[in-house]
């Protein structure tokens, strides 16, 4: 197994402030609806890696911009990222009662209550963004509806369903995943650039180190499927190969798998290598996507 | 019973525009994922008053403008109305077979396409509003994304399910359906106006407008439960009482409510008199709620 890699003091200031930039976004439960807005609540305030705000954070500091104006966007795609969990562990999708080492959103508020909540994560997503005052507003909503949609996350989730218990080509598995998580890690990249008025170049530069990124992560995701315990991953172990998902391992094994994140990371690594020091948390974050352990 | 009113050819042929531009918007069904993207087109395709695009076009109209900007928001309103009835029936909520006189999405997609392709409808509501050129479009998207969310739509869903089987007050009544409905009529006719770059003295006689019909619809809904037949509402008629929900009916009676809709018709009305004949579409479309047989 790989050394496996810990955030450094700076990234994990930015945990800290996406999660108070969330809480100061998502309702307060004090006023009706009081059971929606906590589930709202537990859905995107129980831990997790933070990773999307973190890929916008970076992406603003890797073209010079570390201001508040990144708090929106990254507020937005971590909504987005927390409504899809909800609605990807119900009964009839998943049926997971596990996540971040807590019982799931519809295990402790019930079904009904949990397809609202996500709904209305997703609804605040698009309006906290549709708030932030940056003049590429409308072109980061467009970004983000579309990652969101059947050419993205849904529709890498549809794929998924529909893969279920059938074999599925190496391309097909890669093209499921560039929908399912891809799309969305993509969008955290382009909205944390779009809010510093990023040029064309720098843009293409990005998106080609997201596209990286957001493959090896699902391939880390399926290794630990694999090889780490529920303990530590704070979800159940196993359960994919279970589900007759198709994953990386079950199509091209596991040393290949662990090869492929090798080499996704360098092409992230890569991508970025014009932009200098400053993409030093992009850097950071794509070791971080390859080797973690949860 | 009151005499059922027919809408004009003039409004019908909005209809016909509102679902050309739906049709349009619609992501094709002949790539993959085919399944998710049939149950998003089954969804919003499959008829309806188109109540709230026809609210955005009169809205546009009432100020003086008829332009194919108005399309955007038309199609965002009632995308996010269709993703909200394929939810609301899921077996978790109100576990509904019928719709519009056909078997309802999850019938025939399953429940997890269903929610997925409400889902994906939500977004592309977004992103269609983001795509389209009105300089309003960040005010816009916040305005759609607010009453999306737990202060609107998805907040009056979950103070319906907290309210089933309960009593209400008839204030209690008017704030659920105020925000379960009645956000995304007010949000249908605001957006219209702010198309049209809409000053706040029109923007305020139109909200007075819009929260009036918003209220009437639902009390008409009520009454239409009570007094309708399934063949003609296309969905089942009695199940709010039989759900143990609260309405109009069963907390003032039949007669306060049908004098209720008189009252807010009229209230309505009176509202948009000031905007003189441009505002004849708005004045038929309350008489239309208030009168309607389906």
């Amino acid at each position: 197994m790989n050394p496996t890699f810990e955030l450094s003091p700076a990234l994990r200031t930015q945990i800290a402030r996406a999660e108070n930039a969330l809480a100061d976004a998502l309702p307060p439960d004090n006023t009706p609806p009081i059971e929606l807005r906590r589930a709202m609540r537990y859905a995107a305030l129980g831990g997790g890696k933070r990773l999307r705000p973190l890929l916008t954070y970076a992406a603003g500091r890797a073209l010079g911009y570390a201001g508040l104006e990144l708090d929106a966007p990254a507020c937005a795609v971590e909504l987005i990222h927390a409504y899809s969990l909800v609605h990807d562990d119900l009964p009839a999708m998943d049926d997971d009662a596990l996540r971040r080492g807590r019982p799931t959103c519809h295990i402790v508020f019930g079904e009904a209550m949990a397809i609202l909540a996500g709904d209305a994560l997703q609804a605040l997503a698009f309006e906290i963004l549709a708030r932030s005052p940056s003049p590429q507003g409308k072109l980061m909503l467009s970004t983000l509806g579309h990652a969101c949609g059947a050419e993205g996350m849904a529709g890498g989730q549809a794929l998924d369903l529909a893969a279920t218990g059938h074999a599925l080509s190496l391309s097909a598995l890669e093209h499921m995943h560039a929908c399912k998580t891809g799309a969305l890690i993509r969008a955290a990249v382009r909205l944390g650039a779009l809010t510093t008025g990023a040029d064309a170049r720098a843009l293409e530069a990005l998106d080609r180190y997201a596209s990286a990124v957001g493959l090896a992560f699902q391939i880390r995701d399926d290794i630990l499927d694999v090889e780490g315990e529920s303990r530590i991953l704070g979800k159940t172990a196993g359960k994919d190969a279970a589900a007759g998902k198709p994953t990386f391992p079950s199509v091209i094994g596991l040393d290949a798998s662990h090869a492929r994140v090798a080499e996704l990371t360098d092409a992230a690594l890569d991508a970025i290598t014009p932009l200098g020091k400053q993409a030093a948390w992009l850097d950071e974050l794509a070791r971080y996507v390859a080797y973690r352990s949860r």
